[in-house]
């Protein structure tokens, strides 16, 4: 943060809960982090000018404009952060690379296989003007995730053998919590899986360094009619009714093939009451186990199968050390971090790759990946849950089908 | 345990490790618990005799005999009681039920369908001659899995919206471990999903209330070859080879659904590192929550979604209170049971049941229904994975499938 | 437990709730370990003998007598077990050693020190003759507790720096449960100090092996009337009253220090509200800690201080491996023991010793030393909390007092 | 956060951890919460030019400044957040005061109970013209810590019993970690105890409501010699030796008796192996307890002693729910906070008290009590333990006394 550092001018656009964490990220990651580039909080975007001028004040950025296209030929512009729903991601991210804006998007990339495909495609042809992109699984930014991942990369579980993740909230336990444009299939395009699920599919991949090839999975919606609000009248399907009709799913159970062959079983629930946050991944191994539980995000469990038999058991690691990920730039030992400093650490990463030339992960590749995983889940609901192939993976899929043909027929 | 308590004698049926857990129950029950009649030990049958013997004296049973068809025609012998492998529960006990003895056969029923239909049936004809038959899936009877059966069908939890349920052990996690009689499908029968999965399915039941209409599931063999022993070598498949082939399952995950519709999450491993004992099951309802893990066995987490905002989060129940199920019979507040302890109180259920005329639960009918959901389990994975309605339960299962191609395409 | 071996003949003198865990020891060890005698339920003696016969056939007991002195006699009694109340312990013992008998006398060892040294001398003179005595502090026997002793010798802690070590519970905790005889001094001698700190202060000894040589502490009696039961009228000093005197503590705060200089926190609660059977030890070392807590009595936690940083935390062992001390004779792994077996371990222990004409521990000699740091604490507490040596390690303590000076005057 | 609001220009002396923790809260909490006042990072104070300039830029701080002194004068400055060692605080936080800053103090409020007294002097007189004074236990603003205050305060727990307290950390249990000036007494006044132990001390008065006015302790200093570094070759005593004498106390183990008549146990350690910040308190009381954990701050453990006895026991609170203090200007339900929060919050409840012209808390005269109680442990520790009374509240503990001597006399 020396004075004469080169600012990396940054245009926000969309200021809801994510504008919040977001804002949170660039302002302090170079307050604890050296960064080659200083990020300035230079503009936020909102179709609302009162209401992007009010979000600008508190959270501290200089300007405000309300057409994001105006972005596109500002010169004092080096960075979009995409933070607005995800129907607006692929519109936006595209223009934006192609007007040379680095960009990180938030996830999920898109609503649909199509879109992100094109972001990916945009991506690829931007990187190749020096221009990178980047899409917003902050979770693998939590640092005993990233531990995880490092102990799993280091070989300290050994051969995977089978994995665990889900996802589980209950803030639609209440079937009388009212409709809202979440709900909606027209607004949103998914429910618990997309939205939550997507960050436990990302997670597993990361920590397990492992794709998912093919699926099998179920969908549904425990509560079909909620109360509607005044200001939910104009939901699709549900004009002049007192109820709207919940159109996306709040329960989503799959299991997934991995290309190693190793299947994870994985869940997304709105439902699941008293969980609050439990984005929870369990990797097996040959030589040992990790378990990670975002509502306890200071803590990593980890099992190792060579110590003596007598002494082993899950160790519960305080991941506050500064010999842990992203640890070291914060508190003593022993103080603990929060959900957001995983927005100061993804702003260190993004800013660091910039000043690289590197490309940051999540690239939009992996953002697209994880979209055809969460397609081919709904593939498989549509298919009575029969397996269904993760797009471009198809042979890895194919093989999968006869092994577990032949499994069966021993 | 008065002096003039009417004698209830037992032939048990088998040695090995059930043997002991059910020597332990008979022996013990009567010391804690009020009974009706009173349990005796009065024999056990093995095929060999010197290690009939030698089993008979470490457990206290008072003679010993080598064929089990000597007992039909004993008339000191009031209970048979089998504790032998799945493929000779059907002979034994039907013949059992048919002599006029009260049967308790341990868990799983049967290894085929076939077999476990045939014993629902002679279980149903002797009932009505005042012969009771159960099956022991113990698990129910270890106090906290009572005490959330009793919270759950007191409404605690409100209406159930989803279920939990995985049995997770990693004995055969290190793929040195040798081949055994248990990984030869022409012996076992079944592998993780016959052998642990149903203890998940029949708690899970118990628990809900609700009983598992169809199915999708995977079944797979991490390992598939192991080092043969000398005494392993006889396997079928394997002679002459220095690894044998595991023909079951070790690693199976399934979607069930409920006749209410309730969709449940299921898994059974023995390859899950670091979880020895890992049956836990999750209760999610409208109104709060249970969750159980049977490493902890003394505990039961209970959600209370009605408590005060502020307030809520899983309670941890240290079930050792005399309020709580079968707990009273034993020890001070606070002082905990083991996993042996289901044995006597499933010793306690029964002798009851013997002696009020009553039909002890689980009932063969019980068995046979988790007999059936473990086939529909397999039959879905020969059929990639596609929804397999449990058998008499086609009506309720075949709406499962419309509803959920509903969901699907709203 | 074969046809042949030769019987140990116990007979049992009294049998309260500690006569149930007792014979609930001697009749299930031999059914699990191999005992060179085997144990023999012979006789139990209860000065009403209405309620000695109905004790005698629920525990299985053969005979009953209402006389302890009878036994001494008897030529076919080889132990004598003693579970009556504490003040009783030190006649009984010592008269059963003088005539030959091998005595395990429950804890505490007696309610004076007295008595102790008494039982001391007279367990000393029977060694002499082949004549082991015992006393029963059998938390040491929770696998978990001795796997914690067998770590810490193995220098798995390294040097120990501190202890601390408390025995909560809360069943005084409602105000309006009314006065008993274990409240009364002039019956049960100590309140939560005596009956449960003894616990705590045998198993921090067993535990860092190492022996308390000096303690400041006070003691507190927080409610101090209670409602009289018609049977509680002829209390000590609350004859004709409405409310009795709780004449002993409820709340016991100390400090020790060991003879290694190390300090050590010690506690003893009945008004722990939510606490049912808190044992908790925790010792903390130059290169490692162990934490133990009865309410998980199967799970010793572990940290290696040797361990790579970013992988160091607190590891749960389940303590239920064959690797583990007692548990190979019982369950497969993962499957949990429960409060009671620690008594079966404790019949093994004393069996072999007997068997081998060995010292059991802990020796009288051992509770005499922990009857004298209770003896200790009450006396700081009549001292303004000032420090105050334990008998026989008074050149230790007044080390101790100097130490503490200088401490204090850098 | 209006863009007409009056800003309050602050002036923060010193610029270690604390400064560091300070910076982010003045910087973070006008962007979570709406402030009647806008704290402005005026100016940073460091002797050392260059590295105040260094931090102020890392920080966001608008000025640097070399004397303190300097301040006072200043028509800019309306606060001074000071963040110095202790024993800088007296002078500088008096002299503040005198010149009509508002004055936020780190703890402890000082080194001695002399320059403690003239600081509570100095905010009384600043009081009544209207200048407000605070002391920075920041621990009272984790969410959950202020949680159990509240439900204490609500009767949740009934009437307290006893307390426990404790402040565990391991930072010097490697006996090679080097020599610092927190190790020297000259320079830092205080161990553990003053350091750590302060937190357990306010936090235990904050939760139940109640003071300490006797207390009975004793310090240690476990490792007495360490290395000496180039730069602490200077410290006092230690000159041109290879290994310093470390001068303060590491483990300190002390009981207290509040106001009331409850008695709580108190320990504060820097050799606690496996603690990293294991700031623990439990409050038990006649209708329930809680229990907290420093190192899992999202959680507060409730115990309701009221409800159905079968289902009662501890409840996992997570306390991240709109309803629970601090909590609703942050993210979603189940979105942890970490350490830092505190320090927003504490910036928060500054401002506003300032704003309404209302006493802040803790008060310096809060700041005081804390360490006369401080003091009279040391003066316990130098007294072989026996009981001191806090100063000012030497009524309450001289009854302490006599109450306690007769209840050792029943």
């Amino acid at each position: 943060m020396s004075s004469d550092s080169t600012p990396l001018r940054i245009a926000m656009i969309g200021h809801g809960f994510m504008g919040a964490a977001h804002s949170q990220g660039w302002r302090t990651a170079p307050r604890f982090f050296d960064l080659p580039l200083q990020p300035t909080m230079q503009l936020l975007v909102g179709r609302d000018e009162d209401a992007a001028r009010e979000a600008a004040e508190r959270w501290g950025w200089a300007q405000v404009a309300t057409d994001w296209r105006t972005v596109l030929d500002r010169d004092d512009i080096d960075v979009v952060d995409i933070v607005t729903p995800g129907d607006s991601h692929a519109e936006i991210a595209s223009a934006a690379l192609e007007a040379g804006k680095h960009v990180l998007c938030e996830k999920p990339l898109a609503t649909t296989v199509e879109q992100a495909e094109a972001m990916a495609d945009a991506a690829a042809r931007a990187r190749s003007r020096g221009v990178v992109a980047m899409v917003g699984f902050t979770y693998r930014r939590v640092p005993a995730a990233t531990l995880a991942r490092d102990l799993v990369a280091a070989g300290r579980v050994g051969e995977i053998r089978q994995v665990r993740a889900s996802y589980r909230q209950d803030w639609l336990a209440d079937a009388e919590s009212p409709m809202t444009w979440r709900l909606d299939k027209a607004r949103a395009g998914s429910g618990a899986l997309g939205d939550i699920g997507a960050h436990a599919i990302d997670l597993a991949q990361f920590i397990s360094g492992q794709r998912i090839s093919a699926v099998s999975g179920v969908l549904q919606t425990i509560v079909q009619q909620r109360p509607l609000l005044a200001e939910t009248r104009g939901l699709s399907g549900t004009a002049g009714a007192e109820r709207g009709t919940v159109s996306v799913d709040d329960l989503a159970l799959f299991t997934a093939r991995f290309e190693s062959g190793v299947l994870g079983s994985f869940e997304a629930s709105r439902f699941a009451t008293g969980r609050k946050n439990a984005l929870r991944i369990e990797v097996s191994g040959s030589a040992g186990a990790i378990a990670f539980d975002l509502e306890e995000l200071n803590v990593l469990q980890f099992f190792d199968a060579r110590a003596p038999i007598a002494e082993q058991g899950f160790t519960r690691i305080l991941v506050t050390e500064p010999e842990h990920p992203y640890v070291g730039a914060w508190w003593p030992a022993g103080h603990t971090l929060g959900y957001e400093h995983g927005f100061s650490h993804q702003a260190k990463d993004f800013v660091e790759a910039v000043s690289a030339g590197a490309q940051p992960t999540p690239s939009f590749a992996d953002g697209l990946q994880v979209q055809r995983v969460l397609d081919a889940v709904e593939r498989s609901a549509h298919a009575a849950s029969s397996w269904v192939a993760v797009a471009d993976t198809v042979a890895a899929a194919s093989t999968v089908q006869e092994t577990h043909q032949e499994e069966m027929q021993p």
